[in-house]
């Protein structure tokens, strides 16, 4: 039962409310509106549920706290500071300014005890999901009797705006698959948004649609006030174990303010006399900014000092626990240095030009059956293409309920379902959760489009998450220009922090395997062929962890042929045609342009010199490839459905066209100027 | 009542499940398992309820049906050829072979009768939505007592992928709220996926949900056989006139066949015994394929007889009406041409540089303002930011059901709700309807990524769309990192058929509603700043049309600066720099790259001649420049949270930084080689 609630709580919560409210004003900038009608229900969860250490934000089996509202920062700042994370007085006054660790949204990695990048809506509930599937996960792997070692709930806040997203729609319904019962969404109901009240735009009844998903509903009539309200809710969530459950409170939008309960007070600074009164009306001083009262100091002062034990005694039961289970305990130990296996590289398998023409994404199957046994924390799977991503390793186990049939929470193959938004959202909260898990989804290429709104996330957050994405090109054939990437690897490359790695054959693709498991703070999108590709002489897993190298080459060659994934066995074969005429060439595999980037002007330019034609290749947009290349084969429309062959034929995707544009690049370039 | 079915009905399924068959296996490609399951539904859809005409698939006032779950575009090719339209056996023979008309998924445009692209899943139901908001919008605002010019229903048929997508939430979400009376889709529940029995991933209760959403729920049990449950379940819908209505049809996936019911007939082609046994047991000659039986073929021929006396009495109708109402008629039969009210272009605003700076987005308010009175099949909204986009004009009514109390379907201004993925789709179905309906939407520029789906789907079918984004860069300010676009432009200038127009000033703003609103068959982003900029000298509308242009020049240029949006006016400052050192330049302005290119190279090189060096400058990345530029000054890692001025200084997006680099770029330019 949680300790009652006194006087000092209302204070609290009304110094929240002014925190936030100070905070937005000095910014003159920012959002108080919901802060002011989320305080009540995040004052009872962090003082009387939160079971976290704020002078350990990264203690792996903390309670996680998620803003999905995430341009109610000022809330949960307020709160980080209060609880005594690394949050002070002075960063609530920086709000929203240069170089300050209270930016306008929350980030990852900004401020401590913020666990995940919110504010772009729907993603924060969904990041939530994925935190408590990685709870459940790894509770199941290594928890033992009488050893709980994860056991952690997931707390997140929610308003109108993400619960309109597509992306927690699916992530919702994920979550009532999965029955997640440690995942507890409180759900701001304020009846208005940006444009109004809710009758506008919002008018289903969104208890109904989680209760369809297989979400446990809960109400509190007065958000505002009755905190007992909140709190009974809040332990009745956490009795109900086999289902996520959705809190519905129904809360005030600026809850004080003279035009609270409108959109008026959403996210626009208060006017000064509406800030006095509201002040003056919660009994705090109206002269004073940043103002935190001595009796509140106190209480939460006594949480933190509370808080502090939850680990203690965690440490304690986890050294018995390595007592008792020395593997595990090394193996967690293991993970949460963020170390993989040892040796585990040595599992990536090699090939000769002798090894059978084989798609890259079969490739890609071959390394998830030569790697995932000794990488526990790799864990992922497919939204509904299992099948033709070759993503299901040979020993995989469904990640499923426990009373499924069909797999329980240790299992590791995720069915994501057609949610290809929600796969990318739930990976990043998997990842955010730490313990060394790398999450994977895997999908067709062209739809990661889907997913952008997460994939930039995982991109802005460092998410290590892997995109295992196949059909990567015009080679999906028959399926059409709706299947058919065109603009996205341009689109996918201009993203700051993305490996997108796209590999020619066997080595290539082991080796962009052995980048994506290694880059602990980039996000990678595997892009990898339907179709057969040929092993090719000159390719290595070394060469291509440098993101471009000269494959093949030949003494003064008099053109450059850049290819990438399955174009580069056509470059080969073009400079064999050429090599009949007596024209010299070198061949060039790109498979990541961030890496090669990476490796300084020096490695670049002897791979591609000045004052010789380079001539890029890829079955996609040319657009970015003026970087690299003089002229560039590639694709500037959509596609068309056929067998793959016509198409790189009319495309021009063909050893021949690509000798003739050669031979017309050697020709032309002397006449070429900058 | 509809026609009471008899044997001759169920020949007709069976045949249409063989021609699919049949399709497939000759393609070697392709899905059966669906199509053999939803014929039925189809079947007593297109011959006892689908008001249309083969002989004229453009007909404004037929009813639309949309296949969501477009890979089971077999069905529908079937369908097409047994009513009528241009689509021939010879046609199905060709099922997804190189330049054939029946392309692997449904393509708008490619094949008669087909009324939207579908394939990517979760887009047709979210296209059928944007159709019935048309014909609700177009029968409120031309509809006359006894003259029902515009009342078609649409119908979908949709599957569980789609059922999971987010972007199918968001706009099912919507049509609830919206009331969509005559919106009835067919939900093909078979229990499978791709990955096998929806037990591993799909547990939610779809009509519980539906039903939260507004909508009216159906089921028929058995929709292999009950033809008449579901002709009842159709006509029963149609008596629901303030709801959409879903109707769960229960079916098995490849009826027929001996993998029924699992997930292995889905999309590989089946075995040749098993074919066999399906057309012995379907009572159908198993040594024909693409078989028709007369009896079958009379009986559609029927139907197509039939149909055709829908235009000819909308046509008398009509008729009638143009007598009653003239005007009315008249603006009807202009919009049916596709020609914009005249002299329409002549509203739109020009200034001087001694105009106020402002920022885009509200010289945007400024032209919606002045053209929507004289453009009433202009009609759009907001993802809940309207506000901030400013994007409601002065006269706008809110487009609602017609008994909220708030607006009525012949308002034209929408409120999306945060749901920028199905914002996009329902346009797209918008667009679809016909009758010059150009739908537009606003959204922050960075959270277009979210509705990049259906956004891709604009360019590939060919819509006219407009994305109105404003807070287009780091000019965001506060905001921060998670609110800024960095790699949107070029991710969206890589995709084909989208014009994507950044103006710098009120006249490129008026430029770019001409431009956009001119492009019949290409989509428009608009990106539009938050912040204000100066009216420069030199803008006009006729320069900017052409994509890009001199803005202001000075003999022998030593360098080009050249920008777009916001950054015009920050390289006409750096030029004033640069003057001071008498150092003569040029600045170039691109609003529109795509249209730059489109002028061909004699005026490009004029504009960007060979031998000068070019400096771009765009607050974004610096991805795809290189075609245009010698160097790029650009954001290439992820923004910050901070006053927007500041952060355009922390990124040298200043005249001083650009005048610095232009210097050295003049210095180290002779050196550069290719
Ligand atoms: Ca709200
Ligand atoms: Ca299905």
């Amino acid at each position: 039962m949680f300790d009652p609630f006194t006087e000092v709580d209302k204070r609290a919560i009304n110094t929240i409310r002014c925190l936030a409210l100070d905070m937005t004003s000095k910014a003159s900038s920012g959002h108080q509106g919901a802060p002011m009608g989320c305080a009540p229900m995040a004052h009872v969860l962090f003082t009387r549920f939160m079971k976290c250490n704020p002078s350990n934000s990264q203690w792996i089996n903390r309670d996680r706290f998620v803003l999905s509202n995430g341009h109610c920062c000022a809330l949960q700042y307020s709160l980080l500071h209060l609880m005594g994370y690394k949050v002070t007085l002075d960063d609530l006054r920086d709000f929203r300014q240069y170089l300050s660790i209270t930016p306008g949204h929350p980030e990852r990695g900004m401020t401590d005890g913020v666990e995940v990048t919110t504010g772009p809506l729907g993603q924060g509930i969904s990041n939530a999901v994925g935190l408590a599937i990685a709870q459940a996960h790894l509770g199941a792997v290594y928890n033992r009797p009488g050893f709980e070692i994860f056991n952690n709930y997931t707390y997140c806040i929610v308003g109108d705006g993400c619960l309109q997203e597509g992306v927690a729609s699916e992530a919702a319904s994920m979550a009532g698959h999965y029955k997640l019962g440690k995942l507890i969404a409180l759900y701001d109901a304020n009846n208005i948004q940006i444009d109004g009240d809710i009758k506008v735009q919002f008018t289903e009844d969104v208890c109904t649609r989680f209760k369809a998903y297989g979400w446990n509903i809960l109400k509190v009539e007065d958000g505002d006030n009755d905190l007992d309200a909140i709190a009974n809710a809040i332990e009745e969530a956490k009795k109900q174990t086999d289902k996520p459950t959705l809190i519905y409170v129904h809360t005030t939008i600026g809850c004080g303010s003279l035009l609270q309960g409108t959109a008026k007070v959403h996210g626009c600074p208060l006017k000064v006399e509406d800030v006095t009164q509201i002040k003056e009306k919660f009994g705090l001083d109206p002269t004073k900014q940043f103002n935190v009262p001595d009796d509140v100091r106190a209480f939460y002062n006594g949480i933190t000092t509370k808080d502090a034990e939850y680990e203690k005694e965690w440490n304690a039961l986890f050294e018995k626990y390595a007592a008792a289970y020395p593997a595990e305990a090394k193996e967690i130990t293991r993970r949460l240095r963020g170390e993989l296996a040892e040796g585990w590289e040595k599992l990536l398998p090699t090939y000769t030009p002798a090894d059978k023409p084989t798609a890259t994404r079969k490739l890609s199957e071959t390394v998830l059956n030569a790697i995932c046994d000794a990488l526990p924390e790799f864990i992922g799977g497919s939204a509904d293409l299992t099948g033709s991503n070759l993503t299901k390793w040979k020993s995989a186990k469904d990640f499923q309920a426990n009373d499924s049939g069909i797999g329980d929470y240790s299992g590791r193959y995720f069915h994501y379902g057609v949610r290809e938004h929600g796969m990318a959202a739930v990976m990043n909260g998997i990842s955010a959760y730490g313990c060394g898990l790398i999450p994977f989804g895997a999908g067709f290429l062209n739809f990661i489009g889907y997913a952008s709104g997460a994939v930039r996330l995982s991109s802005l957050s460092k998410h290590q998450v892997v995109y295992i994405m196949t059909h990567d090109s015009i080679g999906v054939g028959e399926d059409g220009p709706t299947h058919q990437p065109i603009e996205t690897f341009a689109a996918l490359r201009a993203q700051p922090n993305l490996n997108v790695v796209r590999p020619a054959d066997g080595n290539e693709v082991s080796a962009a395997y052995l980048q994506a498991l290694t880059s602990k703070t980039t996000p990678t999108v595997l892009c990898l062929t339907r179709q057969n590709v040929p092993h090719l002489q000159g390719s290595s897993i070394e060469n291509a962890m440098k993101g471009g190298y000269v494959l093949q080459d030949e003494p003064n060659p008099k053109i450059i042929l850049a290819g990438t994934g399955s174009e580069v066995s056509l470059c080969v074969e073009a400079a064999k045609l050429l090599k009949q005429e007596n024209i010299p060439s070198r061949v060039v595999s790109l498979p990541c342009l961030s890496l090669f980037d990476a490796q300084g002007p020096e490695y670049r330019n002897k791979v591609l010199p000045k004052g010789i034609p380079i001539l890029s290749v890829e079955a996609g947009s040319t657009f970015g490839w003026a970087k690299y290349a003089h002229r560039s084969i590639g694709i500037d429309t959509f596609g068309i459905s056929a067998p793959a062959g016509k198409i790189f034929e009319h495309f021009g995707l063909v050893p021949t066209e690509v000798a003739k544009k050669a031979k017309l690049l050697i020709s032309e370039f002397p006449k070429m100027t900058l």
